[in-house]
Order: C-alpha cells, then sequence, then structure tokens
C-alpha cells in the first residue's frame, strides 16, 4: 500500500477529544497497511490567542516574530496527535517545518514553499512511523521559521505528497464532499463523487470555501489526488483530480457557484475615443481594486457606457476614485449597485458540449431573471444578475441541468 | 563593553505588561552599549497549561513529544519579547534552542547540554541584535527537540554566558539578591554583595530557592560570574563568583541556611556488629530514598543505635523498610520524628577561621536550644533541632555571627 498524506484543521484537532478522534481515523488507516503522513494546523482558537497577544503588544508586530509565536500553534498540536497515535500503540513522530526542512522564501507571514527535503520523512515512513507534521510553517535559507499564510496547511498537505508522490492527499473538513452548488439553497444539490480541479478552481473562487485555491492550483500543477471529507462523518467524499477519458463521459455541467460578495459601478456618457477603457479603469488597478466582469455600450450619440464589478469591500473606494475619473473625463453620470450576485455554470464538457449557454439563458429566462451583465471562459459561464434572485437563479440552473441526477459515467464511483 | 547574558523566569514575562517591562530594562542595557543576550521562561502558567492538555490524553506522555509540546511555551516568550524590543527600536531576534542550536543529549524532558554552537549568535551579536533565547530547550543529535526540565533556563543561561565568554550572567529573579538569612525570620537580614559558588551551593541545597543547584555548579565549573537581581526593581543584586582574595578578607560566615524539609528515623538496640550501618542503610538506598544525616551511637550493653534523616516525603517509605529491617534485626525498636530542622552556617571564610563550630553551640546553648546531630562539611556546619525551635535558632546564630553589619571589605561594593 503507498503513502496517503491526510490533512486536519483547526476545527477537527480543536480538543483533545477531537484529536482522540482524528487519532482514531489515522490508527485505522495505518492498520489498513498504509503509510501515513498527518498534516495539522493549531488547534481552532489558537491562532487568534497567539495573534492577540501580539495586538496587545503592538498593532503590526514585526513579521519575522510573528511567524516564530505563531508557529507554535501547529507545533502544540502535532505532539498531542503523536502522543495520542502512540496511545493507540501506533508509533508516531511529529515533526515541525524547521525538522522536515520545508525551505521557503524569506516573505514572513505568507512565505512560498520551494523545496522539501524528504530524506527524513522517508526513512521514518520506512520504519513505520506516521508523521505528524506542522501545516502552515515553514524555515528560510538562514534557519528563520516561515509561515505560509491562512490555509496554508492545505498547502502543506499537497507539497508533501507531491513531495512523497503520495496515492493520495486526504482533506478533512466539516463538509463531505464538494457539492453540484450549495444544499443549503438548493435540497437536491448532490455530492460529487469526482470534479477535475480546473473544475474545483472555479468553484472555489466562487466562494465555495471547501479548499484554498492556492493549494487545488499546486495540486493540479503535481498531478497530487485530491480528496475532500468530512473529518467526522464516514464517506468517499470528492476526489479532485485530473480530467481523464471517464470524466469526458460525465455531463457537461460539474456544478453551480454563486456569492453576493461583488458590487457594479458603471459610469455613463463618457465621450467615446480610444483608450477610454483604460483611462477608467487604469486607476481603479493603480488604487489595488481588483476588476471582475467589464461591460461597455457604445451609446447611439459617440458617447460610451462602462460598467464593471469589484469586491463589495472595495466598494466605497472604487467610487471615490470613479466620481475623480468621471469628472475629469466630463462623464455624465456614476451609479454604483451592491444588490448584485453573481451566478456561474461550471464544467469542463464545456468544451466538447455545445448549448450550454442557451439552456442557462433560457432557465433564467423562463424564471423571469433578466441578465445584467454575462462573462465567460472556457469551462464557466458566469452571469451578473438582481442580488433578489439568486438562490431562485442557482434553483434554476441546478434543475435545466439536472445536477440532482447522478451522471451514469460517475455511478461505477 | 562586553557581552551579558540576562535571564527571565516566567514570573517576570507573566503577562503582556511585564513582558514590556523587561523590554525596557534591556533596551538600557543595550543602549549602555552591552552587547545583550536574553534567556526568557515560558510565560508563567503556560507549562502547566501544555501539561494540563497532555493530561488530559494521557498519564504518562511520550517523552519526546512533551518536549517538542513544552519547547512552545518559551518559544511564545521569545517571539513577543522581540518584539517589544525592535517596537523600542531595539533590534532584536528571538532563537529556539534548535535554531542556537543548544545540542544536548537525547534523554528527552531532562536533557544535559553538551555543546553550544555560537557561531550564528556571535554573527548577530556583531552585527547590533539583541538575541532572545528560549531557555529550557536544546535539540540532540538527529534534531529532536529536547527539554532541559525544571529550573533549565537558568542552565541555559549560564551555559550561553560560558559559550559566550559573557562578562556576566545575570538571573532576574523575585528577589533582590541573596540574604544572609530569609528576612521572614531575620527582620535585620542584610543582602550579601558577593557569595561564592560553593556557598551559594550549600545555601541553596539549604532550600534558598533563588537558583537552581545545577546552574550555580554550572557557573562554578565555567567560571561564570552569576548575578541575581530583581525583575522589577533597581539595585545590584548579589554577585556569584570566585573565591577571590578580597572575599578573604570578608567575614567567616556568608548566611545561615535552613529548612524543615527532613525527618529522623532511629533504630535503637541493634547488635553492634561489622557492616550493621550497611545492613540498615543499604536497604533505604535500594528503595531510592536519599540519606541525609547520620549518626551511631555505641551503647554500653554492646548494642547500638542508628540515627538518619530523609526528605520528609519519603518518611512513610523509609519507616517501612526500617520497620522491616529492625525485625530481621532483632532491633528493639525503631523511632521516627518529623518535627526537625536542620540550620546550617556557610561561609569559605570557615576554612581559615577556627572558632565557628564553637560560637554555634554557645549560641544555640545559650538559647537553651538541644542539639540533636551535627554535620560538618569544609564550608558548613549544619544541626539537627527541635522544628520548634528553628527560628529562634536562625535569629541566634544571624545575631552571633554580626550578620546584619556589612564587612568593611565589601562595602566598597
Amino acid at each position: 500500500m503507498g503513502v496517503i498524506v491526510q490533512k486536519f484543521g483547526g476545527t477537527s484537532v480543536g480538543s483533545i477529544e477531537r484529536i482522540a478522534q482524528v487519532a482514531d481515523k489515522v490508527a485505522r488507516f495505518r492498520h489498513d497497511g498504509h503509510q501515513v503522513v498527518v498534516v495539522v494546523s493549531a488547534m481552532s482558537g489558537e491562532t487568534n490567542r497567539l495573534l492577540g497577544l501580539a495586538h496587545e503588544l503592538q498593532e503590526q508586530p514585526l513579521a519575522r516574530e510573528l511567524d516564530v509565536l505563531l508557529a507554535t500553534g501547529e507545533q502544540v498540536t502535532t505532539a498531542l496527535l503523536s502522543m495520542a497515535l502512540n496511545q493507540r500503540g501506533v508509533a508516531a513522530k511529529s515533526y515541525t517545518g524547521s525538522q522536515v526542512r520545508i525551505l521557503t522564501d524569506d516573505a514572513h507571514t505568507k512565505a512560498r514553499i520551494r523545496d522539501i527535503d524528504d530524506s527524513r520523512l522517508q526513512a521514518d515512513l520506512a520504519a513505520g512511523f506516521v508523521l505528524v507534521v506542522a501545516g502552515f510553517q515553514g524555515v528560510d535559507e538562514q534557519g528563520n521559521i516561515t509561515t505560509l499564510g491562512r490555509g496554508g496547511s492545505d498547502t502543506t498537505a499537497v507539497a508533501l505528497a507531491a513531495a512523497l508522490k503520495a496515492d493520495e492527499c486526504q482533506i478533512y473538513t466539516d463538509v463531505d464532499g464538494v457539492y453540484t452548488t450549495d444544499p443549503r439553497v438548493v435540497d437536491d444539490a448532490r455530492r460529487l463523487d469526482r470534479i477535475t480541479f480546473e473544475e474545483m478552481l472555479e468553484m472555489a473562487s466562487m466562494g465555495s470555501k471547501v479548499l484554498q485555491i492556492r493549494a487545488v492550483e499546486f495540486a493540479g500543477k503535481y498531478k497530487v489526488p485530491l480528496r475532500v471529507l468530512h473529518s467526522m462523518k464516514e464517506g468517499p467524499g470528492t476526489l479532485i483530480t485530473l480530467e481523464d477519458a471517464s470524466v469526458m463521459e460525465t455531463p457537461t455541467i460539474a456544478g453551480i457557484a454563486f456569492n453576493r460578495d461583488e458590487a457594479k459601478l458603471t459610469i455613463l456618457g463618457v465621450p467615446d475615443m480610444p483608450g477610454v477603457a483604460y483611462r477608467i479603469l487604469g486607476p481603479i488597478g493603480d488604487a489595488n481594486i481588483e476588476v471582475d466582469v467589464i461591460l461597455q455600450n457604445v451609446a447611439e450619440d459617440n458617447s460610451t457606457d462602462l460598467t464593471f464589478t469589484v469586491g463589495r469591500a472595495d466598494l466605497p473606494r472604487a467610487q471615490a476614485v470613479l466620481e475623480q475619473v468621471a469628472s475629469e473625463l466630463n462623464a455624465r453620470e456614476v451609479r454604483v449597485d451592491s444588490r448584485i450576485a453573481k451566478v456561474s455554470v461550471v464544467g469542463v464538457g464545456m468544451r466538447s458540449h455545445a448549448g450550454v449557454a442557451s439552456t442557462m439563458f433560457r432557465a433564467l429566462s423562463e424564471m423571469g431573471i433578466n441578465i445584467q451583465m454575462i462573462t465567460t471562459s472556457e469551462i464557466k459561464i458566469s452571469v451578473i444578475i438582481e442580488e433578489k434572485f439568486m438562490e431562485l437563479a442557482v434553483r434554476a440552473l441546478h434543475s435545466a441541468f439536472e445536477l440532482e441526477q447522478a451522471p451514469a459515467a460517475n455511478i461505477a464511483n
């Protein structure tokens, strides 16, 4: 049997009782003959406790020392889980990021992994140990402790799985897999047995909080099969993997993603001239505000309207910049609207199946939902609609693409 | 100016406010031009919190993992103190035991320091950094985290001072120095400006909790001048140093030590024959009970009585062993007494000054205090007396040796 990397987040190891449950789970995999590497986060609440101590001292603590401080959180969990495993007769050893040697750059609090030295790990795995590795942390060339930033434990798990050529990287969470859409919105949302890295990235970027985007990218790049599972319940979870022949047989659409984190700005009556889009969006970019969807109309009076969306939190700043631009360009008016939502259909099948867009637009139109903006990628179509219609739109699309039914090719899973 | 090593214990760094005060103190030394290395313990309560987590899992946690767990306590303090120093414009850097490379043996939870690699420390000191080092911890040859056991932070400080050839190792505590005796017993007990390592060891072994015996031994061995100071008050503290000419000028007696941690056992009416002491004390030693003072009388009827003291906590076990021995040897009786106290006069001056014993015995006799047992070393005379006379004895001796008066040779300090 091969190597399995398992990652447990803060809630899964949030108490001694929870740590004991994780130990039971890991012990079962070990007893089944797997070589197991476990990556753990700090116990829930611990990182915030440590941050609180630092912020009692000062608002902007030194990044190098913040990393030294926060790295203790995961170290505590590794020691406790390793104790719990040994207590169950499972030989286990804890590792800090430095002890593994997870080499990172020196960008404290947001370091990136450069290399993993797997020699000690391989030797201990061969000797029969379960390895319990502190997530979220590494060490730079000079031996300074670094951290990878929020969600870094997922990245640690994927990087270890890549370095150890693991059969699978299992991410244990508080959901039992990736769903066709949010089950709180659509009753018959269905857990997916498989999804591709690309689809997962599109779903994740739309607010599906199951996995960190960075970890999915990393797994895709190194072709590490990633499985999302529930830490407290049994079940196969969802396997995130490369697109393969069997997936090509499967349905056009993997799922429906949505969010209401955006707001829309429109500048009306701008004289239409070359470079006007740049003159409007340049200052927005200079203010470090990310723009998502962009739409430009040319009106009959030779003026133009430009509409774009930004993160809702950035709306006040974006509006201030845009008012300034509007006065410089003699534009007629600036309008803002934060009561919008973005709904997307995602699926690699789109590449080979025609008619996805028309199915989508028909379903929305049948519900009387007006589409304000449209944007597409190779494997995604997104629309901006009025916020109050969001749930209705998600349900209509879920039903139109028959996502409540398991596709034939996947039933074998 | 030279290198100074400063050690702050758990109470001195027990809150963010206290850490800020320590930072102020360290900053003053740095501004005075010293190169400063600070050794810190875990914030008070933290080690017990971590132990509590481990014991929630199991009674006897794996020693390797206990060290990984406990080592986080000091690491947190190093990060916070280093932040506080940088906040004050003092460039500072935290170090774990592994980062310094404080090499120890692999005896987890009670490791001994083998070697300190001072290359990184020297480079950072030369570059102007204050170094904030985690006490109590090290790393073994294989890179495993080790801890030095209780009081280990004092040892870390002394070992670093030795490795860096520091001018002085300052131990900050909750007392402002070493006293001629406990000020709670004798009102006019006087803070000593200096004391020798040997005297300090005798005082420490008698229950003076100011310093860990192991750290004093270590300092003596490597000739590291050690200074005990109060962490919250200003003052010169007490310098613990080698015996030098100026000390030889000073008084016979450095101080009066005492404790009530012992209990006395007597076996009466043992047939006097060769090896009887061994037949009695052998089983006590086999039971891992340490014996302190021993007294043997030969009675007229050719039987013998043997009296000895043990730690009071060991009394029940020692009594059980002794009852067994008594029945084997046909001894007449076993008596125990836990209401005893040990009072000692300590001073290297004893070596060259006669009459210490007679002064001591006269003072006790004038108070009507009966001496039950006597034991002497080169620089100490101890007596066992009835516990209720302990304070009276200490006061009488303090006065008889005129310890309330600063000796002439020390006034210059």
